[in-house]
């Protein structure tokens, strides 16, 4: 590598949000350093990260770890064989910052091969001791500059973003620049990668699957109506509910959600607009707790008279689990989820097109739309 | 919708390869219209599209059917359906074609809801009948403009094309023009709608996992090496193989195929060079036999000394089956297959940052090309 691309990389790598990652991985190898200087075992104390240690917090109304901590000790050796990994770790993540790299998750783990006793039996292992960092570090695994194995989210509508290519930040419009698949998420959506520049768009349309965002975006629905539709793809990855918080708080845009209507559908909607109890630690990057559920709900199979598939008894084990999920206790679900129980059918958004391609576009989201007032 | 857009989408829409299939799917109707019309029961002649009539084509390297023939008749009620929902079907893609919509697999299957007797019962009969369409009239499904739920592969690397967006053909470059993230490949990339305009890459690599993919691109590979970089994301969509297929003869440039080691990862690349069974009919649009397989390999769990995982019994079946496979009936396949076989272990192309980032575009990767003679 060359002395001046070296330097570019430099450039680009120093932003604030990894100098502050970089900052805080350091104290926290800087503490154990300390404490084994002073000739003590080494400890490190996190918050408790089980079921019992968290909460649905009802002011803000996402998860939230609680007030129970657990400290981890250098006594057994399993506690300093995590204490080795946590300084592996974080010295290959201030590599990475400083060299403007990435590393997936999968990549990481392969390369604690070289740590000898620090080195990973599992990806579990590995992935954990990741959340474990954020939390300690108040900093985001993004910063660290780890990334999932895929992102595969896309957004389509009149929004001009400015995002980081090889050749440094572009502006893209989200209809003009784009061909007909939308754009692609990249996986960090932070400020210093990706900028909302400017929309005049009415509200965002976060969509479960690919045939559904292609049918809005054919059908010319983003133009019509002033929708940005972000496409979820299953249970959407970090990047796709920190996109959808960004241009909720940003933009002040309200949020829908346009899922099939099986109780795993009901999940991603919560997953959106609660946070999950994996990432409780940042609900408050990730959920967006005013988001709205368009459908398909067990009225609207009524309703519209949609095709539908009996439930599995899997099905409707998640629907009664649903009844006792603090992100579910409200009228509107547990009226929808009993109904949907009582009748033991599911249906799925494409189904609308019983009633031809167009009737999404041209009835069943504009009268839901209107219903609940965001039109 | 205003009488000047209508007329704009009508100038879209009438492209050859879309006039040729309402012709086609007119003229197989018609034959079914006159044989009524003369008081004869209705009959379609179709290749039999099962196993025993499906032929490795040695000389051209793919699948293709062979001569045994089926007729289809309206003398039993289950052929008499099959013959309405062949007209239903027909007529829903002429309409298609003409009003410039597309539809996904699954919304044809709802759709047929409103046709009645011709209603599909399984989304696999409607699958299959596009199939049966595709055969009969030698047109693509992309012409009927029917589409797959997800597609999601993405290129990246210096390759200009043109692709339609909702203003008509723009121009794109695959490295200045996206995010990091690459292209996204749009589900028709047939030339009325996808235009390869120019590359000065040397070879193509097809890669499996979206987290390899982000390495290569991260490491400024494609840049250094003349490399045009197509994501797999597991087995490829159609969409993805024709455009490899595009690639490989319009610009004349080499295929390597970079997977996972292991039997799944080995059928990939066969899907890619050899063609599927599924689409045995349109083999010489997807298939590209000069492809080649760069690795993993067994040979390379042992060169590279790789992170590895014990083979399942499911693995093992696999592999065996490989054996009888003519498609992997060679020497490179036959002893590679073998000698996963007897160290009874697998690899995944991540496994190679067991050496550091750097190491599959510094060492493996520049290797390995070298010798298949790549680069």
């Amino acid at each position: 590598m060359t002395k001046k691309r070296k330097r570019r990389l430099k450039t680009l790598a120093t932003n604030e949000r990894q100098t502050t990652a970089m900052n805080n991985l350091t104290s926290i190898v800087g503490k154990i350093y300390d404490q084994l200087d002073a000739g003590s075992v080494p400890l490190m104390e996190l918050p408790l990260r089980s079921k019992k240690n968290i909460e649905f917090d009802t002011q803000h109304n996402v998860w939230k770890y609680g007030d129970l901590r657990t400290n981890r000790t250098a006594k057994t050796v399993q506690g300093a064989q995590m204490m080795l990994r946590t300084v592996y770790t974080a010295d290959f993540i201030n590599e990475m910052i400083k060299e403007n790299k990435s590393s997936t998750l999968r990549e990481m783990y392969y390369i604690s091969e070289g740590w000898e006793h620090a080195k990973f039996n599992t990806q579990d292992e590995s992935n954990l001791l990741a959340e474990d960092l954020e939390i300690i570090s108040r900093c985001m695994r993004e910063d660290f500059k780890l990334r999932p194995e895929e992102s595969g989210a896309h957004v389509y509508g009149n929004l001009d973003i400015s995002t980081m290519t090889k050749k440094g930040m572009k502006k893209f419009n989200c209809i003009d620049d784009v061909a007909e698949t939308g754009f692609a998420v990249p996986y960090n959506v932070e400020k210093e990668n990706f900028e909302i520049v400017g929309s005049d768009a009415k509200f965002i349309m976060a969509i479960e699957t690919g045939g559904m965002f292609a049918r809005l975006i054919e059908n010319g629905f983003p133009e019509r109506y002033g929708a940005i539709l972000v496409h979820l793809s299953g249970q959407p990855a970090r990047s796709t509910r920190r996109l959808i918080k960004r241009l909720n708080e940003e933009r002040n845009l309200p949020v829908t959600v346009f899922t099939d209507g099986d109780p795993w559908s009901f999940r991603i909607f919560a997953s959106v607009a609660y946070g999950a109890i994996k990432t409780a630690h940042i609900s408050e990057y990730l959920a967006t707790p005013t988001a709205q559920f368009i459908g398909i709900t067990a009225s609207d199979i009524l309703n519209y008279d949609l095709p539908t598939d009996k439930l599995s008894d899997k099905d409707v084990g998640a629907l009664n689990a649903e009844l006792s999920d603090p992100r579910f206790n409200d009228g509107f679900w547990d009226s929808e989820i009993k109904a949907m129980l009582e009748m033991k059918k599911k249906s799925e958004q494409q189904a609308l097109a019983k009633y031809g391609l167009d009737f999404v576009t041209d009835n069943y989201l504009p009268e839901k739309l209107t219903d609940m007032g965001v039109l």
